[in-house]
């Protein structure tokens, strides 16, 4: 296309985005005008895409990091021949797949979900570590940032990942558009100072008048022939581009135009321009990863492991069985134990450093190009994530990830360290397993059984070593329990999973030498619960009390509650949770502390049982 | 003191810290070795504190971000005479207050928890940003960061915020120790590559040797001769300096040295250093910040107004009855209506762009120096600050915390824009509150309410209207309720909470009119929950039915299956909420589609109560 076609295309994108916005009567146009001439030019003679072809390995990724800018998305995907006008008119409505913010689930040209601000670029950079690092087809990641969002740290991590990876094959495109939701951003139409940012993070920077389509054109030729940095271009845009009654002016963020049919007076009209876009290379489907059968790791009964090392030791020997297995780790992979990951498959092991929005996202990045990530750090520092899971739970991304040093057991470290929420954060995620084991062997084989699961899979381990009380043969079911002790003369049943579970068991054998028979469910699958096993213990054994070294808020107890969801009665159910806040201490210190040690759980089994004969 | 009994200081500091860790059997000695001189200047000659008197209004700060190097701050402490030797030997043992992180709660020199990494420089920039703009009376913040966590992008938040608001009072001294936990940082010794990226962000840099004592005088003193930018003392250092068997070597983080007394004899054995920290200039308490009565806006029944409208209104109104009220924002105080109180109060309304961990950390910092802080964002964008949110909670942080545009009520924006696990995010936070009105009345009453509050106080609002279905002088405790429809011959008791109270009503209506009596609970307060009307509830109607706007993991249903914990039989209890993923709709759609609207509700209700009667 010559200079006038793309600048015709430019006002097409726009006339397209003014118009489904209308039709919604909601929307961004005017944060989809401002970018319209970048789109245009990157569709018309950058982008190698095969709409028809989405899953093809050499097509280049474009993530549109201000997801907010959907009309402008739609209305290129109408250019290039992917939908019809009648569905752009569809924007925003009711079972429509173009919704307010890209979801892939819908879509199949959508890489990630977006809408939360800030989250588009990490979720490139594992994008493009895939396409630099495993795959090496050529493909290019092309992604679309507003300027606000330039204010979220995670660009940042983003900003340093890429740099320190020398991402050549990513190129961030900014909106600089200067006006926010409420407001003028900090830095307005100041390029120099987001130059400068990216400049210290390790980037090629390319400054323009994004409005002018030669110059943008010559800008992603740049891009392209730059080798061994990442390259940000930052476009001077104006917000509402072309329609005088909103160009650059407040007040106008997420509302279709005042008057739609004059803006596109204004914008000259329709236009039916068709882009034919650039053809991906050829380039070989992903070659069959798996090179050899499953060897997990064996453990004795009897023998005492941290769960955290089996978990190590499995998915080291998961990354044996399948090459599609790729590590990431937040910078503490001694304590994680995807150090012994890391030596064995160096290929596919990524550092993040500490870094958990950058650690989740490139997660993300990786599972979109086809490859089973397990990400992994502390427990507790996974909730500065939150939003990145939550996120990928939209985009329907499958994700491992794996929390260690839950709980008060840690110890000493006191409860900066503690993972004490996150059985809740996980729990509450759309579509999630949430797994805690209490053995080597029961995390072995969840490890395993991880990878075939879908959406967002959590794995809890422990830093302090428990007893392995399963042999190396026994199966956990996603969705099932082990019931470890049970008679028909139970009068309790303690539910209990992970550290708690070896406690319990502990104060069955101490309640049994009293002569208080109580039975015993290691509920490793928090979610889901085994509803039926819980059930039937309510309604056999009368009062179930259920231990955890968790927040007494959305972990076992809610779990084991939910159980009894369908509106069946429950007899009794008492929790014993962490309920005041831990200082330092050793690890049965703290279990004891917060009463669900053996100790904790008998004196409380007793009483109840005690209770239910007064009653 | 001159060079030598600098360097003296730094021996000690060394020693003690290797003596504390010892002691404790863990802990970070090497991470305080290398720091250690930075600590003995800074305490011997520039920090101006009252040990007696922590609360001194123009005490300076002193924030240890790198929350791990504790055995350092316990024997600064301890060379400072806040301390005895036999404490600092108490170092994370039960019962100490010495713990491995530090915690205000329990130590009253520390401003705010630390040991999650990353967030020490953002509280940092809340405090510096209260001094220089509310109180003026000269402290200066002084926060030591190591090298590890500059790769957080919260750093990056804070270093953007700071540099933008021209923090001249703050000063961040990085310990560049070049090792983090598992290995060497991606910038090792590079003091220009962290010196280039806070430059980028408008910061005065100073690069010196970490261990040359008048170097470091020297760059204090630059650094408080510095205005109108924050500065960055960025050090080089050698992790476990001074001890052979560790120093600059991988391997030693987090652990005890191998051999203490070996490790004492090499630094020269123990010293017995009594540092005089200089006093702060006299300063003025803070004055009494109440200027008038509370005229809360009142709304007429029938009228509909949004919760996020009545939150906007009432927190101006706190903002005119109490001067210590400060409101922040994430770029978003158009939707959350805090622009409000930006026009009323503009002193005290912080503009924090669209950083959810930093506008969190501000308000945090704020907190410290006796502000009232209200910050709000969308409720889906507050899990950004989930990691800040936690550590607050370990502070003992007084905080208000709004979430608007909750649910699927929102409509047309989609999934990325909805608030859908706040509630139970917020529920697992340690001694939070858990507010969510369904009217504007309602809302006022909470947020004057939540201000007596201790701990983290949440409140959720919506960004739809609703009825005014309380009149303006109706009273809502935290921890109670509101039981709206009632009778001796309900049949089952629909709770409610937010935009579902005004369908529970509509579905009690339609059930009414067909003979089925339901009693409705508009459960107000989430966290605390009233017990005691839901057991009440429960034993006279049979039946529980929660509907909520949230996922069905960890809000309303977990709240109110909470309620009969105690071990009571919970009849039945059955739960509406939102268990697909949302697509774009209206916002009665959405409503609809969830089952949680008045059909959605009556639906249930029918079949629970026909069931009953089979049974």
């Amino acid at each position: 296309m010559n200079t006038a076609e793309l600048a015709e295309l430019g006002q097409q994108l726009r006339v397209d985005s003014v118009r489904a916005s209308a039709a919604a009567g909601s929307g961004h146009p005017t944060s989809s005008m401002s970018a319209a001439d970048l789109v245009a030019v990157l569709l018309a003679h950058h982008l190698r895409y095969d709409f028809e072809r989405p899953e093809h390995p050499a097509n280049d990724r474009f993530v549109l990091s201000k997801g907010h800018a959907t009309p402008l998305l739609y209305a290129a995907y109408k250019a290039a021949g992917a939908i019809e006008d009648g569905e752009l008119l569809t924007f925003r409505k009711l079972g429509s797949r173009l919704e307010g913010h890209p979801t892939p689930r819908r879509l199949p040209w959508v890489e990630t979900a977006t809408g939360s601000l800030g989250q588009g670029l990490p979720v490139g950079v594992g994008i493009a570590l895939a396409g630099k690092r495993l795959e090496r087809t050529g493909y290019r990641v092309w992604v679309l940032c507003g300027d606000s969002e330039l204010a979220e740290g995670s660009v940042w991590e983003a900003a340093e990942h890429a740099g320190h990876e020398h991402l050549d094959n990513l190129i961030a495109i900014v909106d600089v558009n200067r006006l926010g939701q409420r407001g003028p951003t900090r830095h307005g139409h100041d390029l120099d100072a987001y130059a400068r940012r990216f400049q210290a993070f390790g980037w090629h920077t390319v400054e323009i008048d994004g409005h002018d389509v030669d110059k943008i054109d010559r800008a992603y030729g740049e891009a392209l022939s730059t080798a061994g940095q990442p390259v940000v271009i930052l476009a001077r845009t104006l917000k509402g581009k072309g329609v005088a009654a909103v160009e650059d002016l407040e007040g106008h963020h997420g509302k279709p135009l005042p008057d739609a049919e004059e803006a596109v007076a204004e914008l000259g009209g329709p236009r039916r321009l068709h882009v034919r876009v650039h053809e991906p290379p050829a380039a070989a489907a992903l070659r069959d990863l798996t090179t050899e059968v499953l060897q997990l790791p064996r453990y004795d009964k009897g023998d005492e492991v941290a769960t955290r090392d089996a978990f190590g030791a499995a998915l080291t020997a998961l990354g044996s069985a399948r090459g599609d297995v790729v590590a990431l780790d937040g910078e503490v992979g001694d304590s994680t134990r995807t150090e012994e990951f890391a030596k064995a498959h160096p290929d596919r092991f990524f550092e993040c450093y500490i870094a958990e929005q950058q650690l989740v996202a490139a997660a993300v990045g990786m599972a979109v190009r086809g490859w089973l990530p397990y990400a992994s750090t502390f427990a507790a520092f996974l909730t500065r994530a939150h939003d990145f899971v939550r996120m990928a739970s939209i985009s329907g991304s499958g994700i491992n990830l794996v929390g260690s040093h839950a709980g008060v057991a840690i110890g000493q470290d006191g409860p900066s360290q503690m993972g004490l929420e996150d059985l809740a954060m996980f729990r509450s995620v759309y579509g999630s397993t949430v797994l805690y084991p209490c053995d080597a062997n029961q995390t072995a084989r969840l490890v395993a059984a991880m990878a075939g699961l879908d959406g967002i899979r959590y794995l809890r381990t422990s830093r302090g070593k428990t007893p392995v009380i399963y042999g190396p043969d026994e199966e956990f079911p996603v969705g099932g329990s082990k019931t470890l002790r049970s008679s028909e003369e139970d009068r309790l049943t303690v539910v209990a999973a992970g550290v708690t579970v070896p406690e319990a068991l502990a104060a069955a054998d101490r309640l049994a030498a009293d002569g208080i028979p109580v039975r015993v469910i290691d509920l490793y699958s928090v979610k889901p619960a085994d509803a039926e096993t819980l059930q039937r213990a309510a309604e056999e054994t009368g009062c179930l009390l259920t231990v955890e070294d968790h927040r007494a808020e959305g972990g076992v107890g809610d779990a084991v509650a939910e159980a009894f969801a369908d509106g069946r009665p429950v007899p009794r159910l008492v929790r014993l949770a962490v309920r005041t806040m831990p200082g330092s201490a050793a690890p049965d210190e703290q279990l004891h502390a917060a009463g669900i040690d053996a100790v904790g759980i008998a004196a409380a089994a007793r009483l109840l049982v005690e209770e239910a004969v007064v009653r």
